[in-house]
């Protein structure tokens, strides 16, 4: 079976992203599960080597179909030629770079829409870098999804070694995520984060779901959301094969599926996940957007403004995107998939 | 300066807690900083030494008063006569066991009410028996404040090392606990928590205040209440000389207050505390109940039943709730103020 073609993006150019991505180049890195073809500008890939002391011998081409992968020597890389990072001081956050930023992604995912790359793993963006500079999503999956023109339901997924981390609501208020939580909902979320896990290989993901109210809402004492909605959408969801079980009460479940008892906890809120997800240091880990047509993955750390330049930044969690998401899209190529909407793939993988 | 002088009860006689109780008072743990009085049944005291293993000479009183402090060598015990643990196996919840460890703190607390004692430090309680027995409270807390028939702000705090965790709501439904946040509420909750930790002799103890919404809000993006709500209560607490910051995002702030930036986090709501405190192992540390006339700690852990009887039973955070309530009762004797109510203190302790 060929290899997954996996563009790599050097994400902002004002963080560690660039002396990261030479590095993974230079050292050969997810090149075993993959087809890696560079996607940025000439420039910021070559601040890279200098930061990181490494080289990396490229073949310059136009497009990805352009790539000749019989030629082990060299990585195809395509020169967007819109950055020159001269101008934006590493370790500053930068508007101007932010917009280019989100340009080069914009660029990657047309070649995805042409079918010459089948994901993208993204080197750490500046979000708020990215949204002064006029990509005015909450998030950069909002951005994806508005970009690839997409309706159906997708989602963010934080991953740790074996943990999967997802939720039914996200950046809205908390008053409003209460709202938002619907049988409905709490069944397209499991339906996503089963089908996504199944797509990265893991057979028959064991699902908790958080509790909405304190002590699970202690029996209806606390809140009837448990009963009348997390409940019978549980239920509903583990009748059609779904391995899903709670409403667990939220201060000790993640504890739980940290200790291995689960492979996932679908949270019911933002904070409610990230409070876990961050103090258990997922910030080491992988995001993935899940759910739309085509892989997107990224270290879960941000640009370190702090060790811009050093040469010291650990490129641990931007292999571990590379092969999530060369996994991912691999089993999509296999299952001969065009798309991971839950609806679709629940008719393949659920049975 | 006289110690304080702390009913030690031994908890629901099915846990660990006689054994604990043993072990405290034949270690004399705690007797450096308070006068130390066992309030329960005799024959409970005496399970619980058989069961770890140690003697505790008492002298068997009839009421705190009796005590005779000059008497090193024995420990002042009041047998209160009402619990035979040959009734109630080790390791099963039981509802009779239930109503009567309510009926041993309850005995103690009408000790404190007539001032034979200044604070009751309990061992673990099993809240379900508590609940099933017919103490019909949330949590033992509100019990107490009834039995004390104290009608203005209390909370329960968690204590573990330096970090002190408090909320502003507690247990109702998140949907509640949404509608429940308000300026007043906010500037209650800063003054109990700076007033207790106050008490216990940190001198200007630094607070956060997590936000209510995922980012903050972001700018009213994700909700309105930090800007309407937060923000003006911080303020107004901090011109009255609280030291106090926020609101930060939650799922941040706790890493940071856990890394000594602050001494305490108020969180907004109960899951938001409890999911970082039960990660961070808060198990280990003691909870105090802020803000009523008498002081009341125990360990945070519960009755353990899967060692009960074995004598292996750590004593730590006992051992840190005997000294948290001597600590917050002998600063009480010292300041001459008979009860801890916010706004007493403040014009005392803020300045």
């Amino acid at each position: 079976m060929t290899k997954p073609i996996i563009a790599i993006i050097p994400g902002d150019c004002t963080g560690i992203g660039p002396e990261q991505t030479a590095r993974i180049l230079s050292d050969r890195r997810g090149r075993d599960v993959a087809r890696l073809v560079y996607v940025g500008d000439k420039r910021v890939l070559d601040m890279g080597m200098k930061q990181a002391k490494v080289d990396v011998a490229c073949n310059w081409i136009k497009t990805p179909a352009e790539a000749d992968w019989s030629d082990e020597a060299h990585v195809p890389a395509i020169d967007l030629g819109n950055i020159d990072p001269a101008l934006f001081p590493p370790g500053l956050s930068s508007a101007d770079s932010g917009r280019l930023t989100g340009d080069t992604l914009a660029a990657a995912i047309e070649f995805a829409k042409a079918g010459q790359i089948d994901g993208l793993t993204f080197a750490p963006l500046n979000k708020q870098a990215l949204h002064k500079g006029g990509w005015h999503f909450p998030d950069e999956h909002k951005m994806f999804a508005h970009l690839l023109n997409f309706k159906g339901l997708f989602s963010e997924m934080n991953v740790l070694d074996n943990q999967w981390m997802t939720r039914a609501t996200s950046h809205v208020s908390l008053r409003e995520a209460v709202e938002q939580i619907s049988v409905d909902r709490i069944c397209d979320s499991l339906r996503l984060s089963h089908d996504t896990m199944v797509m990265a290989g893991i057979e028959k993901p064991r699902i908790a779901v958080a509790a909405l109210n304190p002590h699970a809402g202690e029996g209806g004492l606390f809140g009837r959301e448990e009963i009348e909605i997390l409940a019978p959408a549980i239920k509903k969801m583990a009748d059609e094969g779904i391995n899903c079980k709670g409403p667990f009460p939220c201060d000790t479940i993640y504890i739980k599926a940290f200790a291995g008892d689960y492979d996932s906890v679908l949270s019911m809120y933002h904070d409610q996940g990230q409070i876990a997800t961050k103090l258990k240091g997922f910030n080491k880990g992988v995001t993935i957007t899940a759910g739309l047509d085509i892989v997107f993955t990224t270290p879960a750390h941000g640009t370190a403004f702090d060790i811009v330049g050093k040469g010291i930044a650990d490129i641990g969690a931007y292999e571990a995107a590379i092969r999530l998401a060369a996994r991912v899209a691999a089993r999509k190529k296999a299952s001969g998939t065009a798309t991971a909407s839950p609806k679709h793939l629940a008719a393949a993988d659920i049975a």
